[in-house]
Formats: structure tokens, C-alpha cells, sequence
């Protein structure tokens, strides 16, 4: 049997096409609710389901793209959904949020429901080091990644956006050697995640570039088994880790954090140790969520131009010419009050 | 001409329909890229379509349920949206998340791609004050609407999860007045919302109560047309508040924010104009989120059990037998250090 079509249940409800479409779409202001239950009823026998693709033609309801980030518990997952949700909307298309915690199967269950719901695109903040599955999807629909890097073969067919994460730790490093730290610690969750690995790489390098002495504290992520890269626990790993950063062997006088979720929850244990910022600890973040300037003391972090790639994401995906020809977007250093010269 | 089935899909590529199967959700880790082009190449030369409710059926892919949230931006809503994915997953349920900025238009039209694309049910925590839109669709899903009143004619049939706001501001103005602050002030964005107006009314029969002065303080707004609920600013409005706090006519020693994220902001802008926390101004927030144990000072504020909430809401549309009877949660002081006796 052919699919039913809105005229068939506009003719067994006995009431106009347009009325269907109305119901359909929400627009019930004027309908009665008896003429909604007989339309209700009219849906449910004949079987039918709104053809999606052609009901957004017709109506001009939005379009949809997909984005997956690790938690929106990290405020800056939070603004960067915004922030897509802001560029998305120019183009009269909405934007579906997911949080995947990192887990894969969790991920390509998700892909798998936007493929069926027809997404436009998929942009995602949540890829591990493994991204074969998003890399097996592009035949699909096209697919933004944000923090993977182009150099891998199965990478080659995924767009990617990323603030370039080296730059980031390598800027915060300089920052502080220039203040005249001699040791400096850099803490992360377990660096399971391609953007982790960049930055490590990028602090090891300025470290050894400056002639000072680094130390790399991978905070212990393991007792949360449903959140084992700690993206919903940042604050709480942060402040746990400030205890291992105070004992390091090569007592450092300052400490970057992977990111400003981690720098606050530091900030809280130094603080609980006794620890003054900046005087007996400079601290620093990346990312720049809005609480840096609320923090006591204002945090010194790297601003990643969330806006800005947020625009380039959307438009790779609804609007390629419009789309800027860089992938990897500058950090900004944003000096506050967290980061001084070093005790003496 | 029929709808082409998955059988069919499968004789065009020249293999089974359970390799077809595996590359609709993803599972292509066995899968050579030619078969995969194949597949894709016999699916577009059929304009085949998945049935996504049958496809669901048989492969164990999650069911979804939909969450409207004003502003991820909003740190409290990107928890609320994380909580509600944890119980969601003991469902095996996704969640698709929006921000909707309280846009009716935006409500409406991501409702109605809700429902076409076959949502189990609709969580909302961005109701205003007007919900006809939500009754309006309660006859096609559940809906569960956070923060709306069950008094209302045309909400009767939406199910409600509230933490009890005007209990929250209640208790807010009792620890205040404990300490012995003679006058204090409530700042809120625009009040169109019925969490906010409920906040309001808890404030002002406590300090009618109490015996002591209340001074409301309407934020400006106004000059984010796109945003005219300040959802995504709360931050800035807050800050940019201080000023008037001061300078109110009841000389008020103590303010109570409408939540933490407009709390921060007032704190931030408050330090601007050389008032100590809490030695000249006791400040007080609702919600709890992370960032209060890291303020300077440490936030007091009103704890939303976020996770029973969330919980419940989930429960109302995937096991209604499981869901609590009560639908009012009670808010739970939490103090730190930015409340104190007044100054002398």
C-alpha cells in the first residue's frame, strides 16, 4: 500500500489540507479542540508520518544540524552550543545538542539518529583519538570536527576546526618564563583526546624551547567509570590535583590547567592548601569561559574565538563559499591578575 | 510506486540486508569502502529512506526525547541538560537539547520538528508565562514543563516539575533577616516568567513577613533585542545592577540575585564600586551551580536538587509508574561565606 498522503487524512477528519498542515506544524490557535482529536484520530488510523524533508520545504521550518560535545556541564560546551545555535540561526536552521561523555558507542548511536533524521550536517566537540566512525559517516552527510588533526588518512574526508591547542600551552608557557618562572607544572585529565595531546605536546615543546623545567600531572579520572575522560568532573579533578602540583618534584611556581573548568577547581584546592594566587602560585586556563573574570583572582587564560569558529563550522556546512579557508584559529593570551612573578 | 524497503537496497548493492543494516547505524569497522560506496549508491538510486521507528525497533537504537532550555550559556542549564541525559540513559534515551532564548516562534518551531521526528515526549525549562503552545501539543506527547504553575486552565494537562521558587526566596529573606538586615533588595531580569514572578512573591511576602524593607530591581534588558529575557547575559545585567543597589533608596545591606550566574555578575560589578562582600553587602544566589564553591567569597545560595528533578521529569514520560507523586522540590540553603551580619 502507498504511504498516506496529508490529503488523505484531511479528507477522513473532513477537514481542509491547510488544517493538517496547521495541526502539524503546532499552529492550533484558531482550531477547536474537537477538530484537533478528529485530526489526531485521522493520523493515527491511517498510519501516516509527516514527510519531514517536505513539510520543511512547504512550512519553512527549520532545518537541523547536529552537535555532539563531551558534557554540557563544561561551560564552554555550553556557550559553544550557543554559539552555533547563534550562527545556525542566519541560516533559518536549528541546532540538536548531545552530550556523549566520549563514549564511542554512545556517539554512533547518536550519528546514527541524526543520519535518519536527516540532519544537514554534524559538527562535533567529542571526537576521541579514534575517529574511524565519524570518518565512516562522511559519505553520509558532511561532518565538522572540531580538536582532530588533518594529518591522519582517516581523517582526510572529516572538516575540521580547531584552536590551535599547541599554540595555547605554548603561549601560557612563554607567558610565564617571561615572568620569570623556572618550573611549571601543566594538569589534564587523562589525555585520551587528540585536543589534550596537542596541548601537552605544545607545553613540552616551549618548556624544553625556554630551558625551564616541566612537569606533566595527569589528574586520576578513574573512579567515575561512565565519565572516564572527567569532561563532566573538571572542577572536581582540578581540585583534587592541586595537592600533587604543591609535592611535584620539580616545585613549580606556577601551573597551567587544560582548560578554565580545571584552572577554578585548582584555583579552590591551592587555595584550600594554603596557597596564595599569584604570590606562592601563578594559575592559568584555556578557554575563557565567563567566570575567568569573576575568579579570585581575575584568571589569566587563552581565549579560544568560540564565535568565529562556531561561524566556520556552521557555514562548511549550510553555506561552503561563505566558509573562511583556515581551519586553526589563533589563541588570544588574556593577562588578568592570576599570573605574577614567581616567589622568591 | 511503493517505498523502497531495505531489501530492496540490498539486491541493487549485491549484499545482505544485514550489511545494509550495519552501515545505517554506523557499523562500518568490518565494512570495505567500495561496499560501502555501493550501499550508499543503490540507497541514493532508490531514494530509499530508513523507517526510523521500525529501525529503532530492531536494531536497539535509543528513543529520543526533546529538552528546550532558554540559554545553554546559562551554566545551570547545561547541568540540567547533563542531568537529564544521565537518567534519560537508563532508558536508553537520548536527548536532543535546545536553547530556545524563550522565543515563542523558536518554541513552536522546534516543537513541531520534535514531533515529526516521533519524540517519546518534551521536557521544557523554558516556559513563559503564555503556554497555550505547550497545551496546545500535550494531546500528541507528553510534555513536561519545569517552573510553570498546574493553577492555570490551559496548563492542566502539561505535567509540572518545579523546585518551589517562591520557597527558595523565602528562605533567602529569612537568613537574611536572621543575621539582621533591616532592608533588602531582589534583583531579577524582566519578570515574564512564571519562575521569576514566583521568586518575586516569595520575596515580597517574606519581607512583609519579617517586618523589614524590600526593594525590587528590574534589570534593563532592553538592549538585546535578541535575547529581550537576558537569558544569555544574566552575567552583564547583573554586573551592571550593582549600581543601582547601591544607590536604592531603602539602603539595602543585603541583595538576593534571581540566580547565581546574575549573582556572580552583581558580585563582580559590586567589588567595581568598593563594596566588600559580605562586610558592606551580604549577597545571596538560587541554583548552585559549580562556580559558587570557587566565588570570592564563597557563594550561599539556594540548591536546586538538579538530579531529582531531572530524574522525575524523565520518569514522567518513560516510566510514569516509577515517577514521584509530588511535583513541588524543595530548595535547600546552602551557606558559605558572602552572607554576614549587616554593617554597623
Amino acid at each position: 500500500m502507498n504511504e498516506p498522503k496529508i490529503q488523505d487524512v484531511a479528507r477522513l477528519a473532513g477537514v481542509s489540507p491547510s488544517s493538517i498542515s496547521n495541526f502539524l506544524n503546532n499552529r492550533m490557535g484558531q482550531m477547536r479542540p474537537d477538530t484537533q482529536a478528529k485530526i489526531q484520530q485521522a493520523i493515527e488510523q491511517l498510519g501516516y508520518r509527516p514527510n519531514n524533508a517536505a513539510r520543511q520545504l512547504k512550512t519553512g521550518v527549520a532545518s537541523m544540524v547536529g552537535l555532539l560535545v563531551p558534557s554540557l556541564a563544561n561551560q564552554f560546551f555550553g556557550a559553544l552550543a550557543c554559539a552555533v545555535e547563534a550562527s545556525a540561526a542566519k541560516y533559518q536552521c536549528h541546532v540538536m545538542t548531545f552530550s556523549t561523555f566520549r563514549d564511542p558507542d554512545r556517539e554512533r548511536a547518536v550519528m546514527a539518529d541524526l543520519l535518519a533524521y536527516g540532519v544537514k550536517g554534524i559538527i562535533t566537540g567529542s571526537a576521541l583519538s579514534d575517529t574511524e566512525h565519524l570518518a565512516a559517516i562522511t559519505s553520509r552527510c558532511p561532518v565538522v570536527a572540531f580538536d582532530i588533526k588533518r594529518d591522519d588518512e582517516s581523517h582526510k574526508r572529516i572538516m575540521t576546526i580547531s584552536v590551535d591547542n599547541a599554540a595555547a600551552t605554548a603561549q601560557a608557557v612563554q607567558h610565564l618564563a617571561l615572568l620569570g618562572h623556572k618550573a611549571i607544572a601543566l594538569v589534564t585529565p587523562p589525555p585520551y583526546t587528540l585536543n589534550r595531546q596537542e596541548r601537552i605536546r605544545g607545553f613540552q615543546q616551549a618548556v624544553a624551547a625556554a630551558g625551564i623545567a616541566g612537569e606533566l600531572v595527569i589528574a586520576d579520572a578513574t573512579d567515575g567509570p561512565s565519565d572516564p575522560h572527567g569532561d563532566t568532573r573538571l572542577f572536581e579533578l582540578g581540585r583534587s590535583a592541586a595537592s600533587r602540583v604543591v609535592t611535584a618534584a620539580s616545585r613549580p611556581t606556577a601551573v597551567i590547567a587544560i582548560n578554565d573548568m580545571m584552572a577554578i577547581g585548582l584555583g579552590v584546592g591551592l587555595k584550600q592548601l594554603g596557597r596564595r594566587i599569584p604570590a606562592d602560585m601563578s594559575l592559568i586556563g584555556i578557554d575563557d569561559i565567563f567566570f575567568c573574570a569573576a575568579h579570585d583572582p581575575p584568571l589569566t587564560t587563552l581565549r579560544q574565538p568560540i564565535q568565529a569558529m562556531a561561524d566556520a563550522a556552521v557555514q562548511r556546512i549550510l553555506a561552503p563559499a561563505d566558509a573562511p579557508d583556515g581551519e586553526l584559529f589563533a589563541p588570544e593570551l588574556i593577562v588578568r591578575s592570576s599570573t605574577a612573578t614567581p616567589p622568591q
